[in-house]
């Protein structure tokens, strides 16, 4: 990664100066419980519902932070999510955004993305480096890099979350699980919420590099660039910025398969009536299926082609 | 209808009232806006999302406002959502409930209200009356009596999405489309909302009750008991309390097909990733499919059997 990414710490201050940013153009996304749910299972569990911001994802908190900080025009690379988050951000702040999107990234997030008024430049994940193309247009066109997770504003934007969580959490619940991409929105809401509950990263089988950086101390590369249903979460590496942040804060990092994932969104559309897509069904499938105790869980995202929800709703 | 009816006229206090029972108990649900729908419609539509309440539906909040000024034991009679409510505000107050649910509601609806500790007791929608057997429970077992919508303190507790509704809306939008079974829901909302934004009814095709009554000024009856999908609003005929409320402060009644309903199911899952029951998408469907304007709609509910939602989402 030799693009140039924002490198100051990132403190609490950041944090509370995105909800400022954000208040009035971002969702305040309940927690939810539902008894239903929690008497199935014995234990309680607390569900971040981001899968209603808008965009359909966390990542706007980001995208808006960062857009509105920005000095012009910006560019960005994202397999859905962050893209729409940006899009949408930059159109609302007047400006232009480019973005770099996997050529198998879900079609309905290539048509939001395109929706939102940005202009979409597909690549192939498995042939091509979006950091270079990120690099080239940021050289050939002017335009302001905004990292999906390596940069400090979008972690802050993204720790607006945790703000949240906090407010609404009950006291005796001291576990917060986060989905993982590059590190963003854990790093952020491990910041929001350091001396008040610990976060742990989930990750799908076969791209645990954050689980894997956490145990041996240093960042680890995925092996697979492809393979997995939770597109939304698929990153090479932990972030530059956003590991230093949860080697410090965050608990053991935990894996779940697709399959339970797919679990996860079937338990959530029945007892929490929200629709989550595989890559934001992860945190949940942690703490249904890896848990014992009351945990909170963050739902990031509900940006998910039709056939891929109906297959989560008709068991095998 | 000759059981006893709580025939306080409602004020604007006893609604502040609610809000105050049910503070830390119902979920402060959101106001949502999805700019990709605003584009694809031409003009902004935003969502209460009941759905995200506790049971699933708007209903635990007029539920836990009656139990909690019950003297005892209760007992109602409802499609499930109200049912469900009441269940759930009944165990969280100790006290036991017992249903009265007709043989054809959603299996999802009679399951849940038992897993909340509810007695179900049965009845045929079409031979038998709903009304005689609360009275005989009533008198028979002691049991204190919560009608669905006749019912000051049911209307004073849906009232509070009225208010959180005026805390959330853009002040330029004035018109909330509510759906109506017996019209506790609107009634309340009306209430919350007099002088800031007119309520409108929204009924499905054939239970056209509340229309009709507003339009004729008197409380008209449905010819059907059965035979639409939207489950949740099929009464024969306005309260006694709710219709003078809605004569004096609603619009004119809208009426929207199943169809539509379904339509506006699919696009309330693609667009705000939330998950409704026919009966709880008709205001959506109305403000989609039967409005030009900027507008609000409460989705009031998402506790729908699975089959039903499969076949909202796949378009014939």
């Amino acid at each position: 990664m030799d693009d140039a990414v924002v490198t100051d710490p990132i403190t609490r201050a950041d944090i509370d100066a995105a909800a400022d940013r954000l208040r009035g153009h971002a969702v305040r996304t309940p927690l939810l419980n539902a008894p239903s749910l929690d008497a199935a299972m014995g234990r309680r569990i607390w569900v971040k519902a981001e899968c209603l911001q808008k965009t359909g994802s966390f990542k706007f908190r980001g995208g808006l932070n960062a857009v509105a900080q920005a000095g012009g025009d910006v560019v960005t690379y994202s397999s859905g999510n962050h893209a729409q988050g940006v899009a949408l951000a930059a159109r609302m702040a007047g400006r232009k955004s480019v973005i770099i999107m996997p050529t198998d990234a879900p079609q309905v997030k290539i048509d939001n993305t395109r929706g939102y008024g940005a202009e979409v430049i597909l690549y192939d994940r498995a042939t091509e480096d979006r950091f270079a193309i990120g690099a080239a247009l940021v050289g050939e066109r002017g335009l302001e890099l905004i990292s999906p997770y390596d940069d400090a504003r979008v972690i802050a934007g993204q720790g607006t979350c945790g703000l949240e969580i906090a407010q609404d959490l009950p006291e005796e619940v001291s576990e917060v699980l986060v989905c993982c991409g590059g590190g963003g929105l854990a790093a952020g809401v491990a910041l929001a919420l350091e001396g008040r509950a610990t976060v742990r990263t989930v990750e799908p089988e076969g791209f645990d590099d954050m689980a894997r950086s956490l145990r041996s101390g240093t960042r680890q590369e995925n092996a697979a660039k492809v393979g997995s249903l939770c597109d939304a979460i698929l990153t090479p590496t932990p972030g530059e910025l956003t590991f230093p942040v949860l080697q410090r804060l965050a608990g053991p990092g935990m894996v779940v398969t697709d399959e339970e994932a797919l679990r996860a969104m079937a338990i959530a559309w029945d007892h929490l009536r929200i629709v989550l897509e595989p890559g934001g069904a992860v945190a949940l499938a942690a703490g249904l299926f890896h848990h014992t105790g009351d945990v909170a869980v963050i739902a990031t995202g509900g940006n998910v082609d039709r056939d891929v929800f109906l297959r989560a709703l008709s068991p095998s």
